[in-house]
């Protein structure tokens, strides 16, 4: 059988990282079924060129004939645009890749942030109606038990095969009791669901309200190790996360439900250095190695890991965004080299 | 006439800090009219002594015979308790104090966080309801132009007062494009609001997404002058910045409406150090300084402000949490004999 792997540069420098993370797939192939690599668009020039940000033939292939995808980045329009709607928040929907997986690492952090990623207002269910003291608007916030519980679920697996073994339950139960309250009890009630009969009797279960826990991701990093989170506190919960690390340029994740991962680094589509070779490659590739861990072949996901820590320790070949003079393919050359 | 100013220490340290911005009021007194306070009750505490966490008579007397309050602290219930709903969300609600405001200054850091206080998510409007797969939680998120506006009119007229004057509206209008799209455009809208009339021509506006707000605040908080944002994000963003300072213990705020202001020190209720007398009283204190200023007294807020800030950059009088051994009382007699 082989692996098949959809990818997806869309925008801005996701055009130049992507090539770069398929270059490290390749350089562990050996130790992979055969790899099948099928190139796929989307984004917001997709959009400009063909009116749909995420076209019927993507989905398609992803659904029906890949087994995993890596993402790149996605520039957004500076205004509402009608008829356009994020591709990235688009797929997490439509391939039910219901949690976003985010390890941070840095000298005094070692964390995952698990976010939901189906619910909560990414339903975008909203509505305007002019009243009496001119416009209102309303969006509605979906908590279900069904999605509560997966996630945490995947919070607990997580946790197992981490030393400290602790999930940080993240939520705002004092001012929304009822969604946030049945977020909190369903993440609370995984470890005594029927049928995992006491997987999980190792794992400590903490919590933290939305606000305090960013004051603390800031003030003690440390006390954090899987932190699990509705959709939109887990989206502000990864960034700053991710700013404890020395650049964006560093953190990756990947999307993934029960049947499909997806690979994303967590940086944009900078416009700004688009075209430059001298983007980041490091997220991407790091984000394919998550790919690999999360499709259960550590071997290979350890080798690239290990390759791109040697590549930042010795800080030798550097993009700009670290402090380096070099170019993508030089730092992709160094991380191959080591792979 | 006189300056009415009700007392509300509410749980743990609120008791030890509140009746330290009672003295640094009574310091500057001479500047201001006839002081006249009122000692009232509300919280955790009285919630399970009384029943109500915010009584009748507290309300009626802020509402009719005071021109501001001080607000300690309030502590929660670790679980949903049936009846109790937090006496501060009820305060601003109740009192129309649609502005939470927080100055927030370090080293490179000098900025406001506007943050709107009566609608978004705290509307806690939810249902629950059994559905297919279990239990489906909604909330409803509420952004009015009416409430969007004067929150915005609020950020602009602090911009005036401040040597950078920037606006940067926080918002997540790439997913909520009606309810946050309607925020950004109503803030954006602000100078050319009839009667304005170029006011705010001198003020310059920026935007940022709020999860890549959160990351620039730690990365690159000197980018930030005055922040507005709804409620939710406000609150989250508000501890973020509050977490660049030394420490909460002196991070002040101001509840404030058209016709009444009341200030709250950020930190929350400290049960661990409560009636040991070692709690920080300098956010209170600024607290108390920061409400002055709203109601219009610059001057005495300024004596406050400059003896607290000589007491910090000393650094000899110091509660533990700023690694000092003094006592709350030491600390506020530094305070008194530099005002
Ligand atoms: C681009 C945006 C819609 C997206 C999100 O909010 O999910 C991004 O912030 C992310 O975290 O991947
Ligand atoms: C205690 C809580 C309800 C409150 C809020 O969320 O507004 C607090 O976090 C604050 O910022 O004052």
């Amino acid at each position: 059988s082989s692996l098949r792997v959809g990818l997806i540069p869309a925008d801005g420098i996701g055009k130049e990282v992507i090539p770069a993370a398929k270059q490290a797939l390749e350089a562990v192939s050996a130790d992979l079924p055969k790899l099948e690599f099928y190139d796929l668009i989307a984004g917001w020039e997709c959009f400009t060129r063909t009116g749909v940000a995420l076209p019927e033939e993507t989905i398609e292939t992803l659904k029906d004939g890949c087994d995993a995808a890596l993402f790149g980045a996605v520039s957004s329009p500076s205004r509402k645009v009608v008829g356009y709607s994020s591709p990235i928040v688009q797929m997490r929907k439509q391939l039910d890749l219901y949690a976003n997986i985010r390890p941070v690492r840095a000298s005094n952090v070692d964390m995952i942030v698990v976010r939901e990623n189906t619910e909560c207002l990414y339903i975008k269910q909203e509505t305007l109606v002019v009243g009496e003291h001119g416009k209102e608007a309303r969006a509605t916030r979906l908590i279900t038990e069904h999605a509560s519980r997966r996630i945490g679920q995947m919070a607990f697996e997580l946790a197992l095969s981490r030393p400290r073994k602790q999930v940080t339950i993240i939520h705002k139960s004092n001012v929304l009791s009822v969604t946030d309250g049945l977020f909190r009890e369903t993440v609370r009630g995984v470890p005594k669901l029927a049928g995992v009969n006491g997987r999980y009797d190792g794992v400590t279960i903490a919590e933290q309200i939305v606000d305090s826990a960013v004051y603390r991701l800031f003030r003690e990093p440390e006390i954090y190790d899987v932190m699990v989170a509705p959709n939109l506190y887990g989206d502000i919960i990864s960034d700053a996360a991710a700013a404890l690390v020395g650049s964006l340029g560093l953190v990756p994740s990947v999307n993934a439900g029960d049947s499909f991962v997806m690979g994303e680094p967590v940086h944009g589509s900078a416009p700004d250095i688009e075209g430059k070779g001298i983007a980041n490659p490091l997220a991407s590739i790091r984000s394919a190695a998550l790919m690999l861990r999360h499709l259960g072949y550590a071997g290979p996901a350890d080798r690239i890991d290990n390759a791109v820590d040697a590549v930042v320790r010795e800080g030798q070949v550097m993009t700009p965004d670290l402090g380096g003079k070099n170019s993508t393919n030089d730092v992709v050359a160094e991380v191959l080299k080591r792979v």
